[in-house]
């Protein structure tokens, strides 16, 4: 692989820290870096590859040299949607942008993928559970000060979040749809679509913040076209790359979202028949919305891209 | 009401005494109070309406001369189970024992009940958020203790649950059933269908254990025999006893576990459309597990006994 000038924008944010992390970690052959923040944060400087790199301050002019940048961009409808391994091929169809999609679209997505190749999802009823880290660093701090406000016997202030979350859970995430969804809601199945090339898939999704700090579990009913045994769901979900199957995990037959802090796999357990239809499936899966969720994501797509060169 | 002669078995746990504490509160007229608990707990004094009474072991003779005796049972088949606002005529039924339901089942079938008087609820998909109070006093107490370690920076002692509860989730509640389903999730479909008078009826539950004190929040999507419009829903949903439905509460549309806690109503929020079938409803709900769940649920079988008496 060529060396890349690589920018990260939003580097100061939770995603943007763990892509410089990542960044190493993936050992990207880096010809230049340049980490890209608000001014407040311009000058400041981040440790990266052993070396002292000052933060600049976006501008229009930011970009200009760079192979490629990293960052958070809004969704257009020419920019391609790509997780890796479900289709990365999607990827070299660009015209310069490329997305990550939603955090738990790429983790519930992660988990069903092997499933849709034995035969298409048509339907699927969701509801997570989503950490903190999910609305940034001002997320996690709220958790962070309403816990400790709580084991010293004070009220917790609430900033970020439209309730308390410590000790609590919240089922509005982001802002309505139109249609009494939510648009984090909504992204299940528009982003779904795109992503596993089904324009007809049908998602019903509720979205909940638990008071975690991390990684994001996802509770998926699905109905395939044809029907797809346990067994060979099993099969499947393990075969798939960046994938877990937790059979026995410390005599455990599902991760919880403590176990897959910190790590790039997506953790798949409790794969079993939908009690209520034929044709469907039901299976729950934890992943590091930061990670995988986010800021792996991206360097990974980044790595397909510049392998290919 | 003439005035009861009344036996609480298991009165030093959680549920026991709320339910102390709810027969204060509910003003049942009680002749004679009779706190049963384990040897350990004999001659303990338990305060009830100004007085002290003392704890007596429960043995085989404990329950003579009382009128009522509350306090958990296992289920038998020819035991009725009974939500007094849902299935009350049941209770009458009885030859001597009547069992409360599941916590989760009461909660969210009082969340449904009334749509289900506009169409017969023939399929759901349950995903619940269920609080520690579930899992009684050790689980309260579990939750507070990991909960104190990490303020210290300590690493949390797992003792009651499977593994870490405090910023965690744990998708298993009580023992396998035997087809990749929890007991926990099969009362929602097996007690369903009684108190529902719906033997077919059909449910897929995920119960989830998550780091709340006490309220059990449930997102339920349904399928109705006939088409139920969103608006006759919300109206069978705000017209039914002991529910409150949640459209405008301090500016959001939900309600919050914590938003329920300590008080009897069920509240429910968020009904919309299935976006994968077109005659289902999705919705959240939140009931305080203790008292809804358990506690109230068992003085209100007695209250409508009572009552006839």
């Amino acid at each position: 692989m060529k060396k890349l000038k690589i920018g990260v924008l939003g580097a100061t944010g939770a995603v943007g820290q763990e892509m410089l992390k990542i960044l190493e970690e993936y050992d990207i052959p880096v010809a230049e870096l340049r980490p890209l923040a608000s001014a407040r944060s311009a000058g400041s400087l981040i440790r990266f590859k052993g070396q002292d790199v000052a933060i600049q301050a976006a501008t229009d002019e930011s970009f200009e040299g760079l192979d490629f940048v990293l960052g958070a961009f809004r969704l257009e409808p020419d920019v391609p949607l790509v997780v890796p391994e479900i289709n990365g091929a999607d990827a070299f169809d660009n015209s310069g942008l490329i997305a990550n999609p939603n955090c738990c679209t790429i983790i519930a997505l992660m988990a069903v993928a092997g499933i849709a190749r034995l035969s298409p999802i048509e339907k699927m009823i969701v509801c997570t559970y989503q950490a903190v880290s999910g609305a940034g660093q001002a997320g996690i701090a709220e958790l962070n000060s309403q816990m400790a406000a709580l084991a010293n016997g004070e009220k917790p202030e609430v900033r970020t979040f439209a309730a308390q979350i410590a000790m609590n859970v919240i089922p509005f995430i982001d802002a309505p749809y139109g249609n009494d969804y939510t648009k984090e809601e909504m992204k299940m199945q528009n982003e779904g679509r795109r992503i596993l090339h089904s324009p007809e898939l049908k998602v019903n999704c509720t979205c909940v913040r638990v008071p975690v700090m991390r990684s994001h579990s996802i509770a998926v009913t699905l109905h395939t076209k044809e029907k797809v045994s346990v067994a060979d769901a099993r099969a499947a979900v393990a075969a798939f790359p960046g994938v877990r199957l937790i059979e026995d995990y410390e005599g455990r037959c599902y991760p919880t979202p403590l176990d897959t802090t910190d790590q790039d796999l997506v953790w798949v357990g409790r794969i079993r028949e939908d009690l209520t239809d034929e044709n469907g499936l039901t299976l729950w899966c934890c992943g590091d919305q930061i990670r995988k969720g986010a800021a792996s994501n991206a360097v990974q797509i980044l790595k397909l891209l510049a392998e290919k060169e």
